[in-house]
């Protein structure tokens, strides 16, 4: 049950079409990856996380490749490797090289490590920090 | 057993002021947080790991605000209050604004919903990601 | 180490025998999945785990569906595919329609999304919830 | 920084009041929550959230308890403590009873186990699963 | 609805006091900790998981410290605080030295970390592990 | 991009090849694995990882087939699949028995279990705990 049939664009409603072709528009590509095929049998679902996606990781106060890069850092620490590969695919897509993306794992390990370590320890949040 | 005391630089070891000494002085502060205090009580630890912090999150190819960022949203996924709040003050001392931090959040959350769409719908990668 | 082998029922001890006789009568069904097959390296833990499945999705105040519904959650939000499979499977058994899958989906996701967004925030648990 | 102030109906903008007030006459209730007056000092995303929210758990195919019973189930996966209790006094107002929240939890607790177990034993998808 | 009432000795039912003796007597105790207090509410949860607990962390194969590190090192990855220092307390009370608990701590957050690596670089399983 | 190329010794720059003598002699082997080849793409961060395994799962107070066992336990936990695989089969060349390696999971497995209902009854921590 829950590997669901992809909708292809050939085979989808006009509703599905117009926010694929709205992804496609967005992004300036001319393919919808398989997150947004998978989604497509929930219309409504898929209309809702595209216009998410689109607001959050468009336009504003962090750029582009920060947003990829801590979405890369979300997926990592979750085991997502569907959302590894994509979100690692777009991170490069606006400029992250090897050397940064090798430093990205590095910090991403390392809080994994600390965040036990502060747990485990039961550490008092500083005064410094409220 | 899990709450340690805390070695503060009075009663530290030459040992271990000497990485106080040189967390402060990396940082330019005149004090030392917590999650070291509670480390000291592994000398060997309070240095191995003092030195990875160093590394990772000293000069390199990502901005030290971007490297903050990612502590936080690793810190937020795995639900580590110490870390969300000695991360998220490392990244104001960096510049974070109020409006990057909410966006911050925004991504990490929408990252962590994906994640289980993608995962809940065993969605296969697409060829374009590999 | 970690893949064990499958113990096969023809190839069962008794002891074995008896708690894949009583899954299988239990279900209504002849043939016993692959999760059985691989505890029954530890009979004693087969014979705990099974107790435990009984008991607690066997019949009380939440009906079945219900309680397939929510170990399908647990599971996707664990990234665990193979509980995904066979809890979603059993959900189907049980009457989930292709919507309510969808509309399952969607809840797992947004419930990940504002935890992390509770968490990240720290927001203090207002006093009509406690 | 992760501690937010929270943003009071008093003292809030236009936009953030008419959020407020469509979560108030939707549940039916004179007061809104910390978390909305926390995600309130972002009106952008707090109106985004809201809708997701009201649209995923809102009326569909799957019942009013039920959705809150996942919320709380992913939120004890998650050990986010703040929606446990929102979400639990949420299933609490439509209906849980005492008994069924003890039902919850040791489904909730089983599934975590099992989830384990088929990750670490490395357990093959039967191919009546897919 | 989260935080329930614990069910002191003194007015708990015979079923549940029958499960309060036998903790006390197979620990050698003259006290019950909470979380067997709040279970109490559910007395067939109550016995279901103090049967598991009993066998799972009696005499077996595996010495009793080891046992305890072991359900420290989950505690501490899932962030379960009261887990934590109830198994810290198990482990001390069966010899853990402060150095084994320094010792413990760097092997789970080193474990943490590198699970993280892994699966980032999404590292193919080597044959000689299968 | 999240899958690495792995460097092999004959490729391998001088810097690279220190390391992995080094893993080869620390551990009496006549290969190396692949998670060193992935993180043989940032020499520096090859170098600090293993300098930190090396350091952490040398000799100290906890016996070697016991940190393999705290290894494998948090990687479950964390779903990792790789390092169950490579610690599963530390552990088994330390001498883990096939009935430890069953009565590791077991542990594992209720300790994920007992996390749960520790948080989603919000438990108090005894004061004999502190």
């Amino acid at each position: 049950m829950s590997r669901r049939g992809l909708i292809e664009y050939a085979e989808a409603s006009a509703e599905v079409r117009a926010v694929y072709d709205d992804i496609m528009a967005t992004r300036g590509t001319d393919w919808v990856n398989n997150f947004w095929k998978a989604l497509a049998n929930d219309p409504q679902n898929l209309s809702r996380i595209w216009c998410s996606i689109k607001q959050v990781m468009g336009p504003g106060t962090l750029d582009p490749l920060t947003k990829e890069l801590l979405y890369v850092a979300v997926s990592v620490t979750n085991g997502c490797r569907y959302c590894i590969a994509s979100h690692g695919a777009g991170a490069t897509a606006r400029g992250m090289t090897p050397a940064q993306f090798g430093e990205l794992m590095a910090v991403i390990g390392l809080a994994n490590e600390t965040n036990r370590l502060a747990i485990g320890f039961d550490v008092p949040v500083d005064e410094q920090f409220l």
